[in-house]
């Protein structure tokens, strides 16, 4: 069953990975949005190439967008550019994709690791957020808005991942020590939580997703998840959101996961 | 009754609020620790006057150390003049309890802001453990040390708090939005939670520690609670952790709260 989720959504860090493939099936639904902005570093870059072919085949559904989520200035340009072609200045969905990693035993991780993992994993969403509010805003005000929340109403979701999960940590820890990724990961739960608590008064929905472990550049090959699977549990879990989800931590297959 | 805290102690932050409260009672215990060393940014400046003072007082016990827990070379330069002082090369317990706060609702906060707070409340502990790490192993093996986990064993605190519960912001978060200190605070408690797994096999106890809401420059007049109250239970905490303890975050009355 194809997900349904309408309006307007913007995929960030979508040249690749989960992000990219949030762009294909969301592109290629029978029932698709009305409109997919994906943002990434550099659109005409060698990195985007799967995404321009993609935006290609999609011409009036997809726009590109060059967004580095670590550059204000990058993202206000694109908030600009976004703005300017959205229907009645109205975003109903965000996802917050981009991410990084870097290896991250405590040998390894210094200021320099912690800072920049945090930056793009962390305060990246929150820019973003504050960034695309007034456009989040109008779309959960519109006059023929769903009084629901909804992702079709207004939302944002923020790409998380288990091993965030400080209460899972002892159970995951010696599989994948990664002191910046959890620590930002962390850092980006409670930014959600926060997020929810504060934009639910505007309709507007802030959750968390885990995707799985996917066999992405990021997951490596050993990874259980394709893709594909788990980006259609993604898209099934953010489409059938609503005001009991505000604030949760789910998985691809819409299970809780503790803080 | 008195906390029984025995070896070598160092306390981060230490010229005001909570850091010097802990100093203060640790000099003044009727079974005080062998060796306190009392750190903070500028020891010989107007700030640390009473921390002076109280060094005066205790001349062979309280040890002042520059530290500014956002400089590495300030780190680094710390534990050299810190180690030529430690009997055995060993350091039993690490209170990291420097933190800074400042105004954070969503439109106050930028990524100036929440890179600042991360930097002071996060990356300093994780720098600040890795460079005593050596000492706080010396004192975990020492041929006569306990085999029992403990403060006067080795052992790490990290002064975190209740609002830095991911689980618990609906409650708290309208009466404190304050996104960066949260965010940071969060992101300590999965620091901890890393750092409990990982250095248990080496015999440290790692835990983090919610000192109340305490009347403090941070913490304003309104506080229910004084320094002293709050630093007497965080003491007998501290005294009486164990095994069990390891990677929890238990208040001033030693209650746990949930991540």
């Amino acid at each position: 069953m194809a997900a349904k989720i309408s309006g307007s959504v913007l995929v960030t860090g979508s040249n690749r990975g989960i992000g990219l493939e949030l762009v294909r099936q969301l592109s290629e639904s029978l029932c698709p949005p009305n409109q997919i902005f994906a943002g990434c570093r550099d659109p005409n870059g060698p990195k985007a190439k799967e995404l321009r072919e993609l935006a290609q085949k999609h011409q009036r559904l997809i726009t590109l967008v060059c967004l580095d989520t670590t550059n204000q200035a990058s993202i206000t340009e694109a908030a600009r550019v976004v703005g300017a072609k959205l229907k009645d200045g109205s975003l109903n969905l965000l996802i917050n994709n981009a991410a990084v990693n870097i290896p991250g035993s405590l040998a390894e991780t210094g200021e320099k690791q912690m800072m920049e993992v945090f930056q793009t994993n962390t305060v990246g969403p929150m820019l973003l957020t504050k960034e695309f509010l007034p456009y989040l805003r109008n779309a959960a005000s519109q006059p023929g808005a769903q009084s629901e929340m909804s992702c079709r109403r207004s939302a944002v979701v923020n790409v998380s991942t288990l091993i965030a999960s400080i209460e899972k940590c002892p159970e995951t820890f010696h599989g994948a020590p990664m002191y910046p990724y959890r620590v930002s990961k962390a850092a980006l739960n409670m930014l959600t939580r926060c997020l929810a608590e504060d934009l639910k008064k505007d309709g507007i929905l802030v959750m968390a997703l885990h995707p799985g472990w996917v066999k992405t550049d990021m997951g490596g090959p050993e990874a259980p998840l394709s893709t594909e699977e788990s980006v259609k549990g993604t898209l099934n879990v953010i489409s059938s959101l609503s005001e009991k989800h505000v604030g949760t931590l789910l998985d691809w297959e819409g299970k809780g996961i503790p803080w």
